[in-house]
């Protein structure tokens, strides 16, 4: 099959939308301007065969997580996602049937946030598969939330339960389009990033941006049940708090809001997603680096977690 | 090095831009609004270690050539671009003084065209580099140009000399973006492309998505020295007339437009952009298909060039 075989095969597919003025198929997409009121985002992700996926994971959620990867990096500036472009790259000898399930995963999981697909370009890949994703989105002006603008006094808030994403909800995480949404609408947000490196190092980007420090309560951190069970079941696997702290890809949203909206949050919270956990780890510091404090005391914690180069 | 480094060290270089509120550094970038009188052009391509370039390629050309890629499919639509955002895929033991120099290349060449980087963002490739290059332009509202206009009687022009490529222009050449708008202010485009399959390819995608059909005039075709050089030189090099038909990567202009036009466009171009050829190669007729007429009379052409997977 060739590449103009298998576009032919795929564009007809493809979720399009109100911003669409010409989708795939010409040199380039073409979109209306967007409104005077509203900042533009943009954003672009990669997921790599071998490192991201592996020949084994069903060829769906590897198309899913590459979208869901941006719409996460999308929700981290409490924007909404409006259109994407996706470029994969294939080794000679592919099978067209993967490619189509591919794209089916990604196509699903854009209907499900309303985004249009302006484009598929197919390249040769020598090593493995990747798929590249671009992503535009929108958020009302004024409204922005940087990692930059944490303040002394501030608490720390994570959603749902963080360590062992491994274990398979890597491939198959909501990103928190709708609660990054509501969270700026109706807070003070100071400051909030996706978890895609572990916890302690993308605090760590929020702490190094805002130049402050930070106090973790390790009995509040919330640990998901399969970093947990894989603490206890799998040879040389970390411990469980540790899997919570340090785990790439928990792609839960981790912000700092004034502690005074604490209460209300809380409250609110749990009228408005009763599903999700919400919960205060710690608070921000004006002394520098990120600690630990437990029942033996406090220590300090490294900040860098998962990296893709080591 | 670890990615973060990498990052730090490559992000205050960056060129940024009017349309830029936030560049890299964040989880999206932040860009203006465009204005109301303008649509927006959003484009995405990878160029592949051992398929775009090789392990001796300097490493500022792979960069360029990234870009440029997409400068030229903006200058197919006679769009100018704006913002890009760049994606590298880097091998374990990566060499941070290559990956450095690959940047340099680029951002030279974004910085000629007035283009901003928004972020840069890395991931490992355990199949040798890829470089994959987001890029958003704009247009007038109305001026756009595809390829599905082109009628019964348009006379067929190229710029440039095409063939042979792969002996270096492949890395070098200059995206016509100056020409494409000039053209389009001027002149009544009914199809504009530009050749990255090959001409008898790229006029393909014309043909089909007009439904017509086109005569080609085998003298007029230009065919670049290097491509005549390759087949008098080169074991096994394709003719050279063939190798202008066929060879990709020319990211020349090929477009279309009514006849009575074509007179006062040699003119004009002549004065406009006196150091690039111009050239008149046939017409386009309402039968389907690509025929060339030569001396021996005139013969069918396939409209499959230079295919990615095969």
């Amino acid at each position: 099959m060739t590449e103009f075989e298998l576009i032919r095969l795929l564009l007809p597919k493809l979720p399009t939308g109100p911003q669409m003025l010409l989708g795939a198929g010409d040199d380039c997409a073409i979109l209306k301007p967007c409104d005077p009121d509203q900042e533009l985002l943009f954003k672009t992700d990669s997921v790599v065969e071998n490192v991201h996926f592996t020949a084994d994971t069903p060829p769906e959620k590897v198309g899913r997580k590459a979208l869901a990867r941006c719409l996460s990096d999308m929700a981290a500036m409490a924007g909404q996602p409006t259109v994407a472009l996706v470029t994969l790259g294939l080794p000679t000898g592919f099978d067209p049937a993967w490619v189509e399930r591919c794209y089916d995963g990604l196509t699903m999981l854009a209907r499900q946030y309303g985004v249009a697909i302006a484009g598929g370009e197919t390249t040769r890949s020598l090593g493995g598969v990747f798929l590249s994703v671009s992503l535009l989105g929108v958020i009302p002006k004024g409204r922005r939330v940087l990692r930059s603008h944490a303040v002394e006094g501030d608490g720390v808030f994570v959603t749902g339960e963080l360590g062992g994403s491994i274990g398979g909800r890597h491939l198959d995480f909501e990103p928190r389009l709708a609660e990054a949404s509501w969270l700026a609408a109706h807070f003070t947000l100071h400051a909030l990033i996706d978890i895609s490196d572990g916890l302690a190092g993308d605090l760590g980007h929020i702490l190094i941006a805002s130049n402050v420090g930070a106090e973790l309560f390790a009995p509040a951190i919330p640990i998901a049940r399969v970093a947990k069970l894989r603490a206890r079941e799998v040879v040389d696997a970390k411990p469980a708090l540790l899997a919570a702290l340090t785990d790439g890809e928990d792609f839960e949203l981790l912000f700092t809001l004034p502690s005074s909206q604490a209460v209300t949050l809380a409250d609110a919270w749990k009228k408005q997603f009763p599903l999700l956990k919400l919960s205060c780890i710690g608070r921000i510091t004006a002394k520098s680096g990120l600690r630990l404090r437990d029942a033996n005391g406090i220590r300090t914690l490294p900040t860098h977690g998962f990296t893709h180069f080591t």
